[in-house]
Formats: structure tokens, sequence, C-alpha cells
């Protein structure tokens, strides 16, 4: 039996006051180029989901969060053909700053109308009706 | 600063006909003893979350689950003294066999209205009135 790696990676649904959730879409150098995805990214060893989050969201778009400023919300849990992802998704409607995008992403705030229409990464398709519900 | 290791858990909320979800007592044995939690237990390395658990609630309680039939809740996120917890917790409505304590824990079937009165390791309370949703 074929066991891949468990790659643990931390999201975050960041909500604007237009109750509009921040999407990214992958860079031409990375692995699922083109697709949106909520920001975030993996947690390094001995490093807290929330600290992952508090600095990826610095490092991606420059955004400053803060801890009791974000909400265990959702997981998923996904097998991908070379890795097994699980991904702690936090909810956050605070923060400090406008997302830019420094890491060569481009960056949309999405209404639950618009973000089914956008390509996503198989891993996150079953967490959309969770957001569309946060929304609601 | 203090650099705890990340300790992956995962954990079961299974609910039954009545509406009501199955508890275990931490044996004397163990850290926090006497206290309650939800069934499930550490990611092995390669192992997937759902294998775990699916491990997990044999050996603990004799019960068969399956993959299809358990679905990602919420998770929890807690910095204890010397490691820090990641549990995600899966919703499972069914199963095959009756859970049977086979590692000395003491097991119960509890309502919402009972289990705010059973003592709980402090990183499940914020999972509470999830579970409460859950049963409403």
């Amino acid at each position: 039996m074929k066991r891949n790696p468990l790659v643990l990676v931390v999201a975050c649904v960041l909500i604007n006051k237009n109750c509009r959730i921040l999407f990214a879409q992958r860079p031409k150098s990375k692995s699922m180029a083109g697709l949106w995805e909520l920001p975030g990214g993996k947690i390094k060893l001995h490093e807290k989901p929330e600290e992952t989050l508090i600095r990826e969201l610095y490092e991606e778009l420059g955004l400053v969060i803060r801890t009791k400023w974000i909400t265990p919300f959702v997981f998923t849990s996904y097998a991908y053909d070379t890795f097994h992802l699980l991904m702690p998704l936090y909810v956050c409607r605070k923060f400090e700053g406008t997302p830019k995008p420094k890491e060569g992403q481009v960056l949309r705030w999405l209404s639950s109308d618009e973000f089914a229409n956008y390509p996503m990464p198989a891993a996150d398709l079953p967490l959309l009706p969770f957001l569309c519900k946060l929304l609601a």
C-alpha cells in the first residue's frame, strides 16, 4: 500500500466589511497554477497553526492579524496523488492593512455567487457549502 | 521562546439513534485521568486522519466505521504546557457494533444537557457549543 506523507496546511477565510471572501490565484511557478485558493500555507516544525497563519498572511499579503481575531471553523482532508492534505480553516473578520499580492498572485474579494465560478483545488471544493453558510 | 511540539490527534463525535454523543473517561494510567473526552487518538506517521480514526475506534471501542460514514466537522487548537494540540473532529452517525471499553475507560452516551456537567480537557471546551448545535 502506497504511503503518502501527511501535509499540514492552515488556511483562512478572510471576510471584509462587504461580506466578501478573499481568494488568491496560484501563480504559474507553483503546482496547481491558475487555481483559486484561500490564503494560508504549510505549518513549519514546532509552529502553532495560529503562528503559521499570522506569518503567511504577512508574507503573502502584507496583512497583520492576531490570534484573538481568528476562530477555528472547519477542516478538509484530501488524498492527492503524492500526499495527503489536512487543512484546518480559520475565519478572520478583522485584520490590519489592505491585502497586497506579495508573491505574484492575483487577489480577488468574492461573494458566494461569484466564487462558485472560480476553479479551485479538489481539496477545497467540499469547503464551499461551509463558506456559503458563513456569508448567508 | 519555548517551542513545544505540535501533536496531531483526530477525534470523533459518535452520535447514536437517541441523539446522544459517546464520551470516554480517561483511565487512571493516562495523563488528564478522570476527564471525559471524545474517542480518537494520535495520527501515526504516514497515516491519513481517517485511517487513524478507523484504527482507534476499533482498538478503543471495538467499533467498525468507514471513511464514507465520517465527515469533517470542526477542529480545536490549544497550547498545553508541554505541547500544542491540533485536533480535527469528525462526525459519525453510522457505525457497526456496540462500543466496548477495551482500554479500561468508562463509556457514556450523553445528551447536550448532560455533557456540560462532565469535566473535560481544556482543549475540548471550545467544542461544546458546536456539539450542542449538532444535536439541536
